[in-house]
């Protein structure tokens, strides 16, 4: 980097008014996709969080982990099987699910965060009560997954005002005292509208939303989640976006101001998005 | 259980010297062995700690796991090999320590003391960076094995503050960014010290230090510490105990009033220890 | 007693779930009858209340003393006369009624507590002007007797918050400066109510409310505060019961949860209505 | 009182150094005498303290009271015997004492107290155990008369930090449970020892320490304290003075700023010694 | 001034009431006229703030500056011309009349207030955005004198809880960035209105409001404010005394309890209007 | 500015380590020279102190407006005389320095900055009694120049706990009641040290310290106060210099961290200093 100090003042002094508009408040994040995979990608999401957190922003990022849990049954002997995108979860899965998720990437990336100054605690929805679940009962048995009943966010307050970065698993709580895995998605957005966060922010590895998903200079760059119905309906939100976009119009719908859906495979795409002018995703509002 | 009502009040009217004596002080506990494996111990355990923690004790379970892991590494046909008494751990054997005790262990008793009342939040060495070590120096490498330099006590007392119980995994982080397996009693008996605990109490498969080891009835119930060198010269601590009562000693030293070796065999021997007039284990003062 | 250690445990643990249903919240208990006179009876009571106190219940303790008053006009010649239950109290008897409950039965009584390990602060309802009253205009003219206008609970709470159990003489303060005495049932009730305390307890001489009041096996257990009139019409709630249960029920209307007549000549009886599975008196809800 | 406005502004202004040097201190002021017996002096003292309370003056109030325990124990046919100018207390008459004190004189300052504006709490030496005793060993046995031992000031400070004036009865708690009746005088030089008061103020009934005692225009305004044994071997101070001026050594030796000797006869003379330029008693420094 | 004892006590026994009355509440005082360019009068206005203050009344003071700005414009050879009486503010104009307000009037009364005991800060209408104003639009252009928009109180409360006397200067913030001028009676209501005030005084240069304006003997103590408009008509409210009266009129409106115009040139008017039986202004209620 | 977004993203990451550093410390600016005068350049230091102040630094900004003064000195026809570099100032001219600093310069201060986003409180040295000040004595008379004899910080630290920045100017208050003019300089360096500020910024209109006066490529980067007697004999320290250095000096001997001097004709000199790793002044440590 080249970039005269003339310059670089001027970036600082260009973050000022998002710095203003977000200090003080809760910004959940759903980290996944390449941006865990790839360690550079990784660095540079731990080092966005960290500096979002120093500047008085409250981020709360909550993880998923597939390609882990993927590898850990594959090394048990267990194949992983999926039923309309979800993961089929006996027993013995849900097991191998929750000690890679809380055990493993949770506490690795609280190590990550915190050698990049940011003090963080891995939580997992067990923790406090945090989540509570019931079985998704949706066509075949898949077995434990959970749909999410209630999120108690007094734990992750708690973590917040003592000064730490709160780092989420999404394995849940049954009422009967089983443990159901839950799509980390939908419990960012639920987790972001019971802390009355202003901004949701999916790491994914598209553009956003394309209006021709084969060209992303066709990128839309803010819709109203009125208009999601009708873009649906047009085919422009199709297949995998489906869900995700769901998850943003219902933290939209619940007082969330803005859910975004970034590029996970840009680096430093939190900080862009959060501290620039440009925003480089999608934003639902 | 056929007792009066007269019985149940004098019951709970003796234990009121020991609730005062405990009131708002804190009490670390090592949690392990048997009454960790056998189910009706755990209930048992759980419910305990839950009435310490409603009368106003802090509790703070450090909890081991060696059978869980050994258990997992079999599941990925890895072999455990131990010299003198401690695991050999290589790369792949501390991430499965890590994920089994971070992720299946301590949220599996965060989850069933939660049950029971008390809300818990689990931990692990690396949040809030609560236990700093280095590799263990002692003969044979024995690869990731540490030894604490440093315990930053301020997560756990963030996590007591918010009114959790805190349940701590013992793997810890290296100022090199590696993750280290802790002995626990040593991390609890550190732990204590830092907290500035009143009491330590490390549960065992043992009846607690016996004059004949082959005769329950020789209990020693109280030891000063000043009098364990002549005990290991005489061979009345010897073995498997040298290690647990040195973490003992430990304690006292750095200020910790009393630290207890009980029989963690015995139903509720915690409450029996903590909130009755008998004593029935070995008490180091 | 000879109660092994796991009947202990036993007992301690069944106290568990009422520990966690009482705690922090607020009880008031108005002792009387011969649960103030028996020695033995009055160490169980002030053990009972300690260790409610200290497992984090708010006790406020509100007491009559008529034997005491009447023995001390008996002292300086005076005799005590009652008219419908009430004493008729002239200027005399109010001085010798403030001096003998705030002066001497409410200050033995602070002592005593905090002998059992209960720091305790002995007010009456002079003090903060917590008792505002009038004369009680009931037939014929009784002289100082008292109805309640207000209740100002702050001095209550305050001596709470400060880490005391208050203990309360019921003279209360009349707007013209005179001192009136008052039922301490009903100020009691009204207390609770104020305070919105979960439980209203009166301490009585009998085993609570009987179907056949001279079979102590016909104890009605609970009774909703909407059939007593229906018990009234069938003489079941009768004579000196009468007003004790319209101070329960009052106290029930007014917010507290559940108020109890339970017998204050059985030992430990509050410990055993509050802590135990056994009800071992009336309760209304 | 016929005083133009320009003078009261002149006089309320000049009171103004004043209340800026006491503002936010603690007072100890012993309560006894004429100004106890006669009502009009009574309500200036009244007065004098419901002011000094809303200027941000904490006011301590102790009190004696034995003219209405003489009284009590003449009407229960009870003589009053002194040795040495101390009451001969059997187990009757401290019982007596008690309630008188903390039952009638002390209950109805506080009454006095709120009327003029100033909510109070009336304690007694057993409130919160502070004041702790054992007897008095002092020649003759002369009963349940008691020498403080421990003042425990928590229960004090926790009152004026509620926002009360603290009165206070000089009954204290024995180590065995027994009652001792205090002199008030020495009491209240504890107290304010114990609180960090910046002046102990002992109301009398005499114009202050005068060079010859008979003529009161040789009243000596203020004394070093190290001036005292002097004044003792020429005689002038003698007698009753003796152990009253003792209390102000004691409490100036032990961290009071000014200990004064002032005469309870004049009306609102507190206010006068305390509010404006005239000392009129005798002030030790 | 030749006052006994008995006397000084009972002016400040007197004071009493008035003090609990105010004490904690807010009092904004505008202050100009005689009162501050004649140095014995402000002598003693700064006296009756501190005592004020002292005695727990939160005084915020607003003065104006007429006379001192009319100089400074002098010495720059600047005409000061009004218009309807207000003065006719060019950029040249406001600018001095900011730096003599802000930084010379409102200094220096910081300066003499610390003087007598109270601790002051003073502040103008930029300080934390406190007076947002627009350009006054009323018939001819009169350049720089603003209309009050918004007052934002928090600055004046900061200064308050941390314990100083907050005194004000009237120019405000343009929305554009100007610097307005403000009529400072105005201003005071504003203030009164938003920091919740009792009462609000206008210190002015005349007797109060007077049945017949030639005869200081026909003072109307207090007006309701509903009778303002009959008292316009009948021309006994006219001239000078209308704008101050509509400035009494909207603080009541706006929840002020109390406002008055108190006369300026009587010295410590202050102190006799809040503190003594004799109102000596007009009060609007 | 012509940045991608990947370097916008590195300059805000680099900034984490400095933001880490200085969060939560306090930095005093003093604020001067052509960076006070040019508007550009001053909008660039209200820019850069307003994100110094978002991202959680407590800034200071201690001013000076000599040019000011001097402009208004014209007007009202007075000359501006120096003796040593040093404003005689008689009373005319320390009342029209007063009037300046505190009521112009200081409050459009307080006014730009809060465009900038950043809440900010105007003082000066007269506000809570903030500086203390004597008569400079320096050869000749040359009036109301002052010398500090104390700091009383508390009023600082209150503005700043309020949530403001804290704008002063430097006129002191005379134990005598005179205001006095304070070297802005010295007082900067006064204020950093009772503040336990961790950063002293001396703005200034040269590149910093030069080894050749005449070559800005001589800069001297760091200098250890050790070595500052020997640089000015060399010569190196001259002229000009010696008393900001000596200011320098000062405050790093009384406990400031690190004192600098920079340039204020280069654009956003504050924020390159600060959270870039370009240090372009010189810094004394």
């Amino acid at each position: 980097m080249n970039i005269s100090n003339a310059d670089k003042a001027h970036v600082l002094i260009q973050a000022l008014p998002y710095i203003q508009k977000y200090s003080g408040r809760t910004v959940v994040i759903k980290y996944g996709g390449n941006a865990m995979i790839n360690e550079e990608l990784k660095s540079a999401v731990m080092s966005d969080i960290a500096l979002l957190n120093l500047v008085g922003i409250n981020v709360v990022l909550v993880h998923g982990g597939g390609p882990e849990i993927t590898d850990m049954l594959k090394r048990v002997n267990k194949e992983s099987k999926f039923i309309n995108g979800l993961r089929v979860t006996d027993k013995e899965t849900i097991d191998i699910v929750q000690m890679v998720l809380a055990g493993k990437v949770n506490k690795s990336l609280v190590q990550h965060l915190q050698k990049c100054g940011a003090p963080a605690v891995g939580l997992c929805g067990l923790d406090g009560n945090m989540l509570m679940a019931e079985k998704l009962i949706a066509g075949e048995d898949i077995g434990y997954v959970g749909e999410i009943k209630e999120v108690n966010a007094k734990v992750i307050q708690d973590v917040i005002n003592s000064g730490y970065v709160p780092i989420i698993s999404t394995v849940a709580c049954g009422y009967n005292g089983d443990v159901y895995n839950i799509n980390a998605d939908i419990a960012a957005a639920q987790i972001a509208a019971k802390l009355d966060a202003c901004n949701l922010i999916l790491m994914t590895d598209i553009r956003g939303l394309l209006r021709d998903k084969d060209d992303e200079s066709t990128l839309i760059s803010s819709v109203n989640v009125s208009e999601v119905p009708m873009l649906k309906r047009e085919g422009i939100i199709s297949g995998g976006m489906i869900p995700k976009i769901d998850c943003c119009v219902e933290a939209v719908r619940r007082g969330v101001s803005r859910a975004y859906i970034i590029d996970g495979r840009i680096p430093h795409s939190i900080l862009i998005e959060m501290l620039t002018a440009e925003g480089i995703g999608t934003m639902f509002y």
